[in-house]
This record gives C-alpha cells, sequence and structure tokens, in this order.
C-alpha cells in the first residue's frame, strides 16, 4: 500500500460523472453522513459548541495513535530537523484560540445538480477553543530556511481518495503558516483531543475551512515548490468541471445560520411555532472577517429586517444575533442572510460548483404557525 | 401546543406508505443522519466508546435545560411523591453499569422496502460507563403503591411525531423497573452527562434497545395500567404493516460486527487490504444475555469458521473476537455472525418489518485484497 494509483478496482457511485441525476440520495452518501456528523442546529444555543456536538469530518478512518509511540517530525527545508514527543510540545508557554470551524463542503447537498461526496445540508459547523503552540514558534526553532515556500502537514490517516493510496496532506504558503494565530493544537475545550478530533495532535488555521486544520498529525516539511497533492491540486478547488482545475478553497465564506425555533416534527424536522412575539435566534461568521450586519426575513425572502447582533468575541469566532419576530398563524419561510466587513453578501441564489465548495446560500427554515 | 394532534399539516415524505419504493434516499432521511449519528466502526477498537463517538439519536430538539431549575417529580401511585434536585440524586450511593447501547432502529436502511426513518446502516451502537443511582432505590423512597402496574418516564424533549406534538415518553413493568441495574444515572464514562446524552439525567435500562433509557428525565410516573403513548403503543413495534399493531421492541437481538481491515475509499468505503495474515476484530453482544460464539466467513457465507472469544467483562456489555484472516488477492467479502447463550443466532437473511426494528442481520464488509 504506497501511496499510488488504485486503477478502476473500486465500485462507481452513480453514472460516475461525480453529479447526481436526481433528488434521490446514494446510499453511499447516507453512509458518510452517518460516520461525519453535523452539529444539531440548536447546538448553537451554546457559545462554545460542546465537544461531542462539534461538526466532524474524517476522511478515512480515525488512526489508532498511542501518544507515546507518536512523534512530531519537522523537516525537509530547515536547519534543525526536530522529531518531537507531546511532552516536548506541551512544555512550551500555549495559546487559547477560540475558533468557528466549518467545513467547505458544508451546504453541498442544497446544490442542483448535486455533487455526490459527503451531503452536507447546513451543520457542518462547530465553534471550539483550541489550545496548543503557535506553529510559527516550532518553525523558527527548526531554522526555516530561506528557500522554503510551502510547509507540508501530513496526517496519520491513511485510505484511497480519486483513485490514489494517500495519507492526508496539506499545505500552506510560509506566509500563512506564520500567522501568529495558526495552532499545533493538543486540547480541544480544555481536554486532551479526542480521538476523533485529531489525538494527539491537530493543525488549527483560524478562518479557513476545515479541510486546512490537517488531524493526527505526524509530519511538517517544508519545501521549494508548492505542494501538488491530491487534496491540494484535486480536492477542494472552485471548478466548472471535472477538466476544469478551478481554484484553491481557502478561507471561509460569510454565512448566517438560525437555531429553528419551536418543536420538530420528528421525520421533515419543519417546525411548529406557536402564534405570538418569538425571539429568534442565531449566528454569523466569515473566516477572519468581522460581522457587520445579519438580516432576517419572514416572508421568503420579499422585505429584510436587521436583526440585533451581540458583542464580537474573536474574529475568529461566530457572533450572536436575535431577531423578535410577530409569529402569525400559517405557513411561513424563515430565512438569515450576513455580511461581512468587507462587504460580502450570503446571496439566496446557489453559487454553484462542482465540487459543492463553499455553498454559503441563505438559511432557509420551514415553519408552521399556529 | 397541548399534547395533541397535529392534523395534516405537515409535509409528507413519499408516497405517504412509510416505505421507500426505490433505492434512492429522501433528503429528510439524510437529514436525520446528519443529526443522529453513528459510531465510525473503527471505534470498537475502544472497549468503552469515547462519548463523542458513541452512537445518539434525538427524536425532537436537545432541550435547555440549566440543572439549578432543574426537579426530577416522583409522583402518581406512590405513598411520598418526590421532587428531586440533581444534588438529592448525587448525595446517596451511586453504581457504575458497563452497558452497551443500540438503537432499535439499526440495520433500518439495510431492509428491502425500505421503512422511511432515520436511516441507520449498522453503526447506531456503543458502549459506556454510566454511573447514577438505581431506579428500585428512588421508587422505594417514594413509598411505590401495590396497584401500580407501570412506570411512565418523561424526557422534557417535545416534538411531533405521527401527527400527535408529545414529550418523548416511555413505560417499563414494575418488574423491569425494580431489575438492579436500571440507572437514573448523571454520568457517563466518569463525566456529567454531555447535553446530546441526557443532561442532566436520564434513565439507563441495560439489555434494552435504546428508546427504553429516556433523556432528560422530567418525571416517572406511576400508574395503574399499562400506559398507550405514542413511542409504546405506534412507534417500536414489531409490526407487518401500517394496520398491524404488533409486537413491542423489549430487548437488544444477539449482533457482531467487525472492525473493517485496511484502509477505505472515501466515498464507497469500501476496504483496501494488503494480502497476507490479518488479524479481524470485533465486538459482539446480546441484551443481558452471554455470548457464546461467533463465526466469520472470508467467502460470502460459504464457509464460516469460529472467532476467538476476549473474556466477557459485562453481560451487557459487548464481548470483543478475533479471527486470523489469510487474505488472498482478489475482491472479497467478510461477513461475521454471534450466537447467544440462548441459541439465538444471527442470520444472512434481513428480518423485515414494517418499521425496521431489530435487524440483526450479519455483518457484510466488502474488501479489495492486492
Amino acid at each position: 500500500m504506497e501511496q499510488s494509483g488504485t486503477g478502476d478496482r473500486f465500485p462507481v457511485v452513480g453514472d460516475g460523472s461525480g453529479l447526481a441525476p436526481d433528488s434521490g440520495f446514494y446510499r453511499e452518501e447516507v453512509q458518510l453522513a452517518l460516520r461525519n456528523r453535523g452539529m444539531p442546529l440548536e447546538g448553537m444555543r451554546y457559545p462554545i459548541t460542546p465537544t461531542g456536538l462539534h461538526y466532524l469530518l474524517v476522511h478515512f478512518d480515525i488512526p489508532d495513535i498511542r501518544s507515546a509511540d507518536w512523534r512530531l517530525k519537522v523537516g525537509g527545508l530547515v536547519a534543525n530537523p526536530r522529531s518531537l514527543a507531546l511532552e516536548d510540545l506541551k512544555a512550551t508557554a500555549s495559546r487559547t484560540v477560540t475558533v468557528t470551524m466549518e467545513c467547505a463542503g458544508n451546504g453541498r447537498a442544497l446544490l442542483n445538480p448535486r455533487p455526490v461526496s459527503q451531503p452536507w445540508l447546513v451543520e457542518a459547523v462547530g465553534t471550539a477553543q483550541w489550545t496548543g503552540i503557535p506553529l510559527r514558534r516550532v518553525l523558527a526553532d527548526a531554522g526555516l530556511s530561506k528557500d522554503a515556500v510551502e510547509l507540508v502537514f501530513t496526517g496519520l490517516d491513511q485510505g484511497v481518495q480519486g483513485g490514489q493510496v494517500q495519507y492526508y496532506q496539506r499545505s500552506l504558503t510560509v506566509a500563512e503558516a506564520n500567522r501568529e494565530e495558526v495552532l499545533l493544537a493538543f486540547e480541544m475545550n480544555g481536554e486532551p483531543l479526542q480521538p476523533q478530533h485529531g489525538y494527539p495532535l491537530r493543525l488549527i488555521v483560524p478562518g479557513w475551512y476545515g479541510m486546512a486544520s490537517v488531524k493526527w498529525l505526524g509530519s511538517i516539511e517544508a519545501v521549494a515548490q508548492p505542494f501538488n497533492g491530491y487534496q491540494m491540486a484535486q480536492a477542494y478547488r472552485f471548478s466548472h468541471g471535472a477538466d476544469d482545475s478551478g481554484e484553491p478553497v481557502t478561507r471561509i465564506r460569510v454565512r448566517s445560520l438560525m437555531i429553528p425555533p419551536g418543536v420538530p416534527d420528528f421525520l421533515t424536522r419543519t417546525r411548529l411555532v406557536a402564534a405570538g412575539a418569538v425571539t429568534l435566534r442565531g449566528r454569523a461568521w466569515a473566516g477572519g472577517v468581522s460581522i457587520s450586519k445579519v438580516e432576517v426575513s419572514a416572508d421568503g425572502g420579499a422585505r429584510w429586517h436587521d436583526a440585533q447582533l451581540e458583542r464580537e468575541t474573536s474574529v475568529f469566532g461566530w457572533r450572536g444575533w436575535s431577531f423578535q419576530w410577530a409569529a402569525r398563524a400559517g405557513r411561513q419561510t424563515l430565512m438569515s442572510r450576513a455580511t461581512d466587513a468587507q462587504g460580502n453578501v450570503q446571496l439566496v441564489e446557489q453559487p454553484w460548483n462542482f465540487q459543492g465548495m463553499g455553498n454559503n446560500m441563505v438559511h432557509r427554515v420551514e415553519v408552521v404557525v399556529e
């Protein structure tokens, strides 16, 4: 099992186009949804998501790592290659950053036609307090060469994707890697990482979609050329089709979500709401950019009203919002949309792309008021 | 929002028959799969499932409960009605029980035709150490009347199911409720319950499918007649069709699962395995009954070989097994089946029923050996 191709020995899902021809979901998509969990939207009531409610995407399997055997290797274009034990990393001053993390594929299954992969609707998000040591300090200690242009981060999770056997690998430019808030994290919400969140050590890249925050980190290698591994050059691209290499996915686009009011119907999740005054609440975020406005519509997008914003606690974390709604009897569609400090705003129309990346279209919640 | 019917004001999924006409999954099923999470099968490597990896089914929303305001009411046919704070319950001697819990609907989405509900494949399981006080002690303190035949447990999670607005409610007979291992649990794996697992207090009924272990417990009421609420009389039945009331779902049926060997393909989860000696591992359990045998087939069920059983640690917990497999190149279907001490054995054929309950058919794992 080298890092090599597997040819066509694996089954194909659907017609092989990568897109679903109709509204029915494939069993393989359901299978992924059962492994990779979203945050139930009522989880937004907590400023910090309880660890077990944070969204989770695991490309391959959760690897079986014993921390006594584990080492982080720092090599490539560095003056002093390192092999660091967890205790070495914990021995120096740590830093804690509050980060809203979102999967780049959040919203994929709302697209039409639907790219076939993990079928997120809107729930692939969560906010945690990550504690670790700044990556820049480890790079400085290792003596990063001036010839290095990127750092390659290799996770210890192995599998097959796009016909290639691979460890999960992503890179960052030297400039991004040296941002002061980029961490090598060993704690989530004050506890050692859970196995599924990257134990014993993971990268945290605040402001970027989750694919950058490599879990189960095994090595960091400084390289002289941009890294062209599968997860950089083929996956995580904004592209128009199978033959378009497209643009890389990087920072999180502006988005808001609403805690669905009232109570749900078990199967459809349609909400039953009592008529009268209802306080709608939710959260909004954009990757490393402040939220400047959240608006709510209670008539399917015909009219929009400003929501009240709570105080911003971290530019990398979500910001709470609320809106007083006078609910009248009938079936309604509630929507929320956010605008960030750079003027980016969520759209009602889908921003379609071939891999289903960065779909931040406005959140819709169907309610029955009575 | 009384506990009442909602008529036909909620949308219908599919053709209204409750069964899916073809292999495509509905968006509502995917939506449920993203909220209600399975245990990734590699999670079976841990004898006690890390809390965030344990399966989870939430019928409605996770309720927002502050323990300072919360009380457990014990009433109905008792001499001394109680209103107990969490501290009252924690003040007496506690007990810890290791319990493998499984959703009654585990395996539903493998059935053909497929009942439309939470679309579990095989992963709705987990094992935890639950700590709390024996229910029988609370019932004795309250002075349970001899006229009581059942206890009704009401959770604080509210919603609509089967057209009825309801709190989640289940009952147990007095005899079942007085089993010494039935707990009112306030800790999971040595920590206070996570919000999604029933904080601050839940019922734990070892040996029964998960629907009996009511989360977010608000009250216990002793009643003189069998309770006929929705979750007893309509949901959680082994029935043949919409007009058949069927038999109640109770104890967990015998089942084994295998940790898929090798590494996965991202989308299909088909496994890539290196040819040669492979140790297959898994777990097996039956509700409160010992496991007497686990067998493995590497040829799609033509021949079965005894696996090696690990020591049983709790009759309510799963039991580890292993099998030495000589993997030869090609595409293979691995299977495991368990037999319990009462002689019940998993079948290769589906045990179909209208609600998709208790489908313990043998686990199949597709592998490509090279």
